[in-house]
């Protein structure tokens, strides 16, 4: 790949996250030219992924647009130093302070630049989907759980950088334990990994994700089991969320928003029989679904570029 | 009281809360001329309370200083429209849609300000004591629990006003009724309020209040016992706050705070234990103490005089 003008630029936006990378080659108006996908692996070894997945991008790209290739957008879990471009520890990745960003440019030829995927996913679903609302809860639910909270138009970081550790906001105190060591954790019980976890436990039998979960719905008693009580633990979550910050609207978004209202229904209802003084904001999934971290990576490309995306 | 120039203006705070009504007539520095508690009613009664008390600050007033009364503060739980005057729901107060400040100006013959307790208290804090710091949550333990977060130097009000219902967060998902209807809030295990119901309840023998309780620890089991759990279960809920937004500080307030390093120390240790990839900032207790909601309904009754108090 060569440094392109930035008129009609093309970037590759990577969503790294526990379970696989989405990659995608991305036009102006974020529409994807290419899309590659592969399973995440542990540990460093995730930075031959990524390069794998922009080989496989770059072979399905016209001449044209892989000429036009002028930087990439990387969005990763966990504590991020985006300035330096380093992911400091993503747990569900087994990295701790690993270099990503520069091996990345020297392999990619571009320039490369790193985000945090639930800041990414947010920042994606206000600009282009249906969180451009005001001051939304975005929730990121895949491997694991994480969101960004909106406090007058801006995303929250903390003082740390590390606010929006939805996943690890104790909902059930004598629940699962969590990897992160604690017991409990909303991302323990209520995430897409936790759900497959659950039922393959009670069952006996592997699913290749949630979704098989969800499309066993109702009849599958263990699944409805299992689904009835990840979105219990996800809207006594959000309930805190709403005592705290009184956000606009929850948005839920990652793989497992997929299920539509048949995640919204539940945590709707459960919010409003439980919220006895808290007001309830709208719950809404995502309009990018699980595409966000890519697209939000996309955008960190075009960010960096000085190309102002619509 | 007649109107008086600004110059040198006493100002008078009433801090409503749901067991008393704290009065103080402040001078520019904000430090009490004269003060005065009285016992809080429910309902409407209230109004006649905050007169009577005022009635009591002026009584022990200087002449000179009863001359330059020119404005008075009330703050108040729940919800509150600030711009209207009108409390619109206080449970602890058994109040709905009941007008404050037109009703009170009347009597008092000055201008009065209506404020949400612990906005105001927060506030105060922060422009007078130690949560002088980047951001950080502000917690008012008293009849009931709520709490103010600040993100980049402004107050969290949440896009319906009602943010900070911090004593509405569940942390014991089992645990005993609230009165707000639900069941486990944070309000309801660890408030003043709780505490000495609780200890009621195991003993047979009415507190005068949570300090009795304090005093007692950590000879008396059951205290010691009712103390941990109240603790445990405030670290519970400041956890779920640093995971969601990261904090720069704890700052731990009202009346149940006098309590010092016996409140923060365990709920710092906890904290602590818990908090495996979430980050823990100081805990502090409020400088101001149980003052702060008075001197926080004084700094508005100067905001609304246009006087720069330090």
């Amino acid at each position: 790949m060569t440094r392109a003008p930035t008129t009609g630029a093309v970037v590759l936006g990577f969503d790294v996250g526990g379970t696989t990378v989405k990659a995608a080659a991305l036009d102006i108006d974020l529409q994807p030219l290419a899309t590659a996908t592969r399973p995440s692996l542990r540990g460093p070894g995730i930075l031959e992924t990524i390069v794998e997945a922009a080989a496989e991008l770059t072979a399905s790209l016209s001449e044209e647009h892989r000429g036009r290739i002028a930087c990439a957008g990387v969005v990763i879990p966990g504590v991020v130093d985006t300035a330096r471009g380093i992911s400091v520890r993503a747990v569900n990745l087994d990295l701790t302070n690993v270099p990503v960003a520069a091996p990345l440019e020297e392999s990619l030829g571009v320039p490369v630049v790193l985000g945090h995927d639930v800041l990414a996913a947010g920042e994606a679903e206000r600009r282009t989907g249906s969180a451009n609302l005001v001051d939304p809860f975005v929730v990121v639910i895949g491997t694991g759980i994480a969101a960004v909270a909106y406090v007058e138009g801006r995303a929250v970081s903390g003082v740390s950088g590390q606010a929006g550790e939805f996943g690890h906001v104790v909902v059930r105190p004598d629940g699962p334990l969590c990897a992160c060591g604690a017991r409990g954790c909303l991302e323990a019980v209520a995430s897409a990994g936790a759900i497959t976890r659950e039922y393959a436990e009670r069952t006996g039998r592997t699913v290749a994700g949630a979704h098989e979960i969800v499309a066993a719905l109702p009849d599958d008693l263990v699944a409805a089991d299992v689904w009835a009580e990840a979105t219990s633990a996800l809207a006594d979550g959000l309930l805190a969320v709403c005592a705290l910050l009184a956000p606009g609207a929850i948005v839920l978004g990652g793989g497992l928003a997929e299920a539509g209202e048949r995640l919204t229904g539940p945590v709707r209802e459960r919010l409003h029989e439980r919220a006895h003084v808290i007001a309830v904001p709208p719950v809404l999934t995502a309009a990018l679904g699980s595409r966000a971290g890519v697209v939000g990576a996309g955008l960190l490309a075009f960010d960096r570029l000085g190309v102002v995306v619509p």
